[in-house]
């Protein structure tokens, strides 16, 4: 199997346990995975297409620039510019965007302070934070219209190989050096933003284990 | 394949697809689409059938007044006829009505209110809603027991191939100028309220991103 | 395919799609149908099995006192007398006993009021109650340890072919004439526990689609 | 089928069943299950594998100290020290780690009691409490960075063959005679944490059936 095949079977297998989880809720959504380094190449989602489908029109290669190298009428997703953003700026090999009811509603509550921040909670160390008073931040931004704003104001807070950022009410986009790192991060995120909900619908707030 | 066979195929699809969420609870809901324009025909869901088993009797041939026009013992849904003011009045292609627990809890919560209203939301360009400060505003109507007083009511409110609307705790009806995009915008109504429910459980309430 | 057989089956069907929503949680639940009226004979769920697995040992034979009739190890569920309560008083043919998170709080919160009234509720229509200002009564009895107590106890409120009883703190019991009727009734009784924790959830109360 | 392959399947099936269910987000998680007795032997699942998938790379066989006794460049999860505890104090014969949102936020909110503790709910029987007054309390203990720390305070609340004990916000560990016994109090636990977690959002506490 070429490294071309692998990759696709590996982005079309995230993409199929994300769709079951119901993660693309009205074609949102897009992934992306790395095929080369020299020079940058990456499979990235076709635009407009039902993700809970697997079929050969679901990804689109393309170079460093998202733009497509390939004889297709399919068009590569309109937020390519940010998984470009990722693979630019570090080693990273896979990135997956997607909306949620509880990153959506974490990236509302939260924006006003630019971030939500974890503490104490084992599921950070899927970050790799294993001090015991370790804190995660995960930056929000602002959702700009403008997909050039966008991907430039979400590149300023790419800083690891892996990594996530919300965008305001927008979902979140997570990263990771391969597919299994980059869904990894993205399913820490969502438990810790689901545990965070729950514990603000009992009136609670949680940030370092005490309740205030 | 014939149409019919293709069109049978695709609804059947879609009836899997919304089962396996559970939006038919206590065989309620129901789905139709357009095979003909001229004359009017369509396929809609017979009545009183399992919706999670996939069967030779889960859909009628009907005509533009809801008639069926095949040698059956089944009836079409009593709710046929609000199908049939969507294609009467637009392009529309598909059409899926479904009761969730979120659609319902949204259309009594906002039932005074006449609609429910989504703004600074990424979802909304479901809807084609593009620009920076485009609201989403989903009618809410009253749930009439004469069902074609419903339908008329029902269809003052189709306005364009594409769109939704709530019955107060009687579910959503959305549809769309094909199966594919009926069932986007569906999804991303649901979608919607889930987060709008989210937000509400914590006491916050969110229209175009600014909390109070 | 003897009716012992299609009946064996039915059932079969049917704990495999409540178990898929797990709604067997820590063994619990206990599912029962009508093979003979005269004399009075039904299968049910043998005690202490995983309800996520199909086999040859999940049901059994047993008469209208609810003692086994075959040659078997098995022992029938602790709460088979409550499933001969219903077939001894109506025509029901299939009687499903479930524990959800949502049956059970509902339990609790309305315990005082010895049952939970729905209203305005398009799904009630589940009960064949069809007039615009019909309401749905679900009693909640005690959950009384003595096993005979809670079967006359539960037996006082079986007034029809299809119905629901909620025990407190211990799950629903819904019937109908078929497989297919109890588990529709028992869709839209946990369609409306969860519709109303919803409502619960941000401080609302609905009775009759007033909010207050 | 030797032992070895018959407990391997056994927790294979284990596994893909709460995997299912995401119980094991973010790789997070780890199962055993004991093969022998003299001496003791059991399976455990190795670091750093997605829980999804069905390999010959999931388990690792170790000895009493949790030390891997066959030929394989896999590590044994971190967390062995806690199973190695269990097999050691009991005749236990599976055990369960993993967190779910539900677990987590209650080892939050009953941090400080140590414990929390359910009365008047069927679903303690999963514990064999079947006295009308049984309380059932899950320990709730400090998530000490230092795993052999963790390991010594987890052990002094191994007390049965079978039982529970939560970690500050790092999930639960549910153990059992068998497989389908540990699965059993897994169930039970997540039910009643849900359970509670449902009437604490609207407000509401019950100890023993009783509101305030």
């Amino acid at each position: 199997m070429s490294l071309y095949q692998e990759k696709w079977n590996e982005l079309a297998d995230i993409k199929a346990e994300l769709a079951e989880r119901d993660w693309f809720m009205g074609t949102s959504g897009n992934l992306s995975i790395k095929i080369t380094n020299e020079p940058l190449e990456f499979l990235v989602t076709a635009s407009g297409k039902d993700k809970r489908k697997r079929t050969a029109e679901d990804f689109l290669h393309v170079n460093s620039e998202g733009e497509k190298i390939e004889e297709t009428h399919l068009k590569p997703s309109a937020e390519t510019l940010l998984h470009k953003e990722i693979y630019q700026k570090t080693n990273a090999g896979c990135s997956l965007h997607v909306h949620t009811v509880a990153n959506n509603v974490i990236s509302e509550l939260y924006y006003q302070d630019f971030e939500v921040v974890f503490k104490g909670q084992e599921l950070i160390k899927a970050f790799d934070l294993w001090e015991e008073d370790a804190e995660l931040s995960i930056p929000i931004i602002t959702n700009h219209a403008d997909i050039s704003v966008l991907a430039r104001e979400f590149g300023r807070h790419i800083k690891s190989d892996k990594g996530a950022v919300l965008i305001h009410n927008h979902g979140i986009t997570a990263w990771g050096r391969t597919g299994f790192e980059a869904k990894k991060i993205l399913e820490a995120c969502e438990f810790l933003f689901q545990y965070q909900l729950s514990l603000l619908q009992i009136n609670k707030f949680s940030r370092g284990g005490v309740l205030s």
